[in-house]
């Protein structure tokens, strides 16, 4: 094997850091990386636990402490998928010891931290990537693709909206995600088509929220029958301007009953249209006025559509949520490789979470806000 | 045949004049309606419009004054299916002539008329009936009667839609459509959804839009190269509080490329859910989390859901269209015959112009509205 | 009104007679008919019921004899939805008393008989017209006119199916649908999709079918314990072969729990594809490999699909299953008038009752079968 | 790391083959697996390509000689991706060395020779499996776990499709595909729907069939003009009867435009029905008649269907096709390291080929065919 390694540092174990471990490990295989991952450490809340996942992940070496793995020589590209409240400390270690950072979202639990954090990885010349992993489906990048090329004409409307049902129970206790300090439901799954949005459309320059929090309070922990006030949003609708002066409405909902991943959006163009769900991940709705009479055309993924072909040299041949991680992983390696930026990096997730703090701040003044 | 008969009198002879002339004609073979209708006498714009409307739909006579026709002892229902500025004179004349009225929505082309002609008809104790057509479908009864009965808990959300293409060409001329006095994607379609919105969920209470004018000019007529600038809204995304406690979102758009008919909604309850398209008139989506693990069941119409068992004693023979204004109809004789009120009677239609005209002041205002 | 009438006689008031009723009754008002229907007589098994009939359906005179109302110069069209036995008998009267007419399916319970039909109605030059409603959808037109120009290219495969769970209850009683002579599930509703394989890809010249008996016996009339066996098939799969040389498979179930109206097929081509089901009657789902890397395009019904502009001017407003019988209806009275050949008329009834006697007869056989 | 390692020897790196090392390099992120696969050696067809496959997937050594690899003492599980003729001389040697051996379907070209194969296999003790990787998904084992559970009561009727569109086009030049031994889209994706049938409802025991060649010639080689002739099936369509008394049909079409994973059933039952479809792979279509008036609910794949949990912890997140494969590497190495039989076996894949070619038979023959 010719290909030289990079070493991986990764912070958390959780639901983000199997899917981080388990796309280091696969993407040398699909992808013609600049360099092959080696799963160098792991760190944890304990030594314990980190000893378990790096065992059960395949990391060489674990950690308690995070810093020690950020300033471990063997450590390259520092991945954090800690609480979010780590971010920010991790992010700014990893930027003083000159690592790349692959942070997952939201980048950190304010707009302002966020902003720091990306202007000191700019200073520093880091290459940083954000982990919008629905972002990476060829088909958004399809359709991107389509509307810069002009087949739906010009846009005129979006109606997006990310609706889950993972805190429909009242009874679903306090966590990170109900923590004030970035949490919510517009900020934990909002800012997943808020960054869509973005990436398709471009800057949302004015916003009008209407927030609301639909269980009032929450047990303290599981299991715990004290119950603790929530002062987060479990459903949020807006109203967005974009800065191309198009309009439309987002939906966040991690209350929605019925519903496990309604990441979905129509866009209306002057010529034509398009429609995507999350839960049909592998086609994208396209209609053209080109032919009169005619509908929505179902396009299925396939080879053609860049890098679906890394995965399988044939179309109907499903991608899978944990594919796109993978695909992000690609492309933070070739950033890193080559010092191009990745996107989105700190700064794109920086105007998001301005987004998110936007909507937020316009349902208290119950008025238009500039993002 | 024992059934006495009820002499109808139309005015206008467009799509909705022959739909309401169908329905007329079909409705007591279907229905066990008290009175048999009798299409007495139409009235359009000239005499020969109107001859040849009677010829072509079946009616013994024909008008080209529809004063006549109201005054007409023979006509005992006056339905009213003529341009939108003429529903207030002719239902003004039809009160004081003491005759039932069917009108088409919208009941005016301001709520301040709409309010006089309510208040005229209740004070003279006349059967009013307005033409939201779509309410009439089993399957939004059903949605009804399961909410009500609290099927998915308590609602805790709502998102609704009317999108059309109908106006997405540029170049589609000026029409009563475009009129600022009643004109506009939101006065047009936008009704129906908040007519739906009303029926399943009681009033809005306050209401936030931005109305957008995507063309600014149109032709002046068809045909015609001359161009006036459009003063109405294309495509309007609202934010919306119901009485009840309840916030969602509802988009009005004419110029929704690649839609026909998305007269669409999702309800969100603590409980369950319920999604309607019109584009499947003849399913409803239901999601109860009595059964963990499962996801939307689709509720298909048949005999159970009535009055669906009169038009097919088997389930899976869809209704149409215009099989829900023959429910219509069915339900205007009954009111007629009973003196039980009809709904959505003008009262009704009112109240939802009333909200139509709250959104759009909100989007001058740029602030919520209290409808 | 100018247009001079024409009066009906119908036999049956049953979900099939209604729907006769309705659309003699509706179909003036929608189309551009030659002679305007006249509810004349209504006949059924005793004179009160033909009385009850008459009043809620609206016909003139009612008769407990239906060779009165054969007999009746009152009568130009006979329309028979009496049960499948008494087929033969009122239409040999009819042919013999010169009316025109129009049969429920299927035209008889023997293909012999049927053939016997075919034979007298043609010698005596009678315009016939059997109901296979569901070839009138519009999207079933144009699925024909879109093979017959060649937009698939070569028709190279056939699958078909039609079922249904109106039998999958094992206690639903005998009727005549169970009755050996003309019953079964293949009888029953496979003609209908028999009957839609030949008008879209012609006649089929061999056939071999696994005729299957799912529930042995069937209480003997409704509420009964004694049980009776049943000797006619629940389910039948057969394979095909067209003389275009087309293969396909075909499916007749009446037993399909979870299926009311599964009447769906797909045909591929060299170039392209279509496919339908009645479930979503109002659409055509259409592939075509002129673009690459596109999937299945839905083509909504709408008024460039003829006749749908009869019913309604604007797309997205769909047709139901009653208006498909009145398309039937207006077809016939066009037929009766200019005397052209209405389809499907007895002689291709004929054909689908030979397929569907061939099928049965190569499951019993074990083998092909030539039609 | 305390888990033992195993070494790996892969021969091919085509399609499968990539697949292959994909599932072996993630499989002990994802499972908790009794041996980490080492990627040991890799086989092709010669040095210089076996290199290169070695330094793009990540194995150790490289070898043009697959004899070489199958008697490398490194080597502990041998994965054969050779071209079907080399199927069985590398199992052969494999079992000879006595190496567990991972297989893709079909096994071999002719059913005499997979049992051949099965009966070496079985006697040397050898664990074997084939990979026919839809049966891995969890939503098929969820479907057998509701059949046997009996939530669709007792089964039956079966329809079953395999249907895809990369022969569609008749200059698709002759490979492997169409080689008379063991080609054709019976026996090349045809297997994948008879697999899954036997899987869900067991042996078929008597099937009937229709082969066709749709293009009777086909260009030699890619580029080449010359064509020769085609002697396997493009469609076949079959009846088919279990050993339980149920009897459906089965179609396998790799000429079927549009299509491009219609691997898809539906199974229908006294009580309920199922249906799935692999263009829906994550979801699973179940009615039950429980509960009069509804029809089929969308159960989508999440943590209780296991093994999804070992990708995400949540549902709503996908898996891919290449999923399939990790699931079924999790599943050899449990059967090495226990040597419990896998499933499908050897023999289990006789069983699938056996019934291949007794379609096959019966359509020659023109007769049912016992299996």
């Amino acid at each position: 094997m010719s290909r030289t390694e990079i070493g991986i540092g990764l912070v958390g174990s959780g639901f983000m850091g199997r899917c981080h471990a388990n796309a280091f490990r696969s993407v040398a295989g699909l992808f013609d990386v600049p360099e092959v991952p080696r799963l160098h450490m792991i760190a944890d809340a304990t030594p314990e636990l980190a000893e378990r996942a790096a065992a059960a992940l395949g990391f060489a070496h674990a950690t308690g402490d995070w810093s020690e793995l950020v300033a471990d020589p063997g450590v390259e590209i520092v991945a954090i998928t800690a609480p979010n409240v780590l971010h920010a400390p991790i992010a700014f270690a990893a930027i003083a010891a000159g690592k790349t950072i692959y942070c997952e979202k939201p980048l950190s639990t304010t707009a302002r931290t966020a902003l720091e954090m990306t202007e000191a990885a700019e200073a520093a010349g880091i290459v940083t990537l954000v982990g919008f992993n629905f972002l990476r489906n060829p088909m958004i990048r399809l359709a991107r693709d389509m509307i810069a090329g002009g087949e739906i004409g010009e846009v005129t409307g979006f109606r997006g909206r990310h609706a889950e049902n993972y805190m429909a129970d009242p009874d679903q206790p306090h966590s990170f995600r109900t923590d004030p300090a970035g949490g919510g439901a517009l900020a934990d799954i909002g800012s997943h088509i808020l960054s869509m949005a973005r990436y398709l459309l471009g800057p949302m320059t004015e916003v009008l929220g209407d927030c609301r929090t639909l269980y009032p309070t929450r047990p303290t922990a599981p299991g715990h029958e004290t119950r603790a006030p929530v002062e987060v949003d479990d459903m949020t609708h807006a109203l967005v301007r974009f800065e191309s002066g198009v309009s439309g409405s987002i939906e966040a909902n991690w209350a929605a009953t019925g519903r496990t991943m309604d990441l979905s959006w129509e866009i209306t163009g002057t010529k034509g249209a398009l429609a995507f769900s999350q839960e049909n991940m592998n086609e994208l709705l396209f209609f053209s006025d080109t032919v009169a009479g005619r509908g929505f055309t179902r396009v299925e993924a396939g080879p053609r559509h860049a890098p679906y072909g890394n995965f399988c040299p044939a179309p109907g041949h499903h991608l899978g949520f944990n594919d796109l991680k993978v695909i992000e992983v690609a492309q933070l390696l070739d950033a890193h490789a080559t010092g191009r930026p990745a996107t989105p990096d700190f700064r794109e997730a920086w105007e998001v979470q301005k987004t998110v703090e936007a909507i937020q701040s316009s349902s208290v003044a119950r008025g238009w806000v500039r993002v």
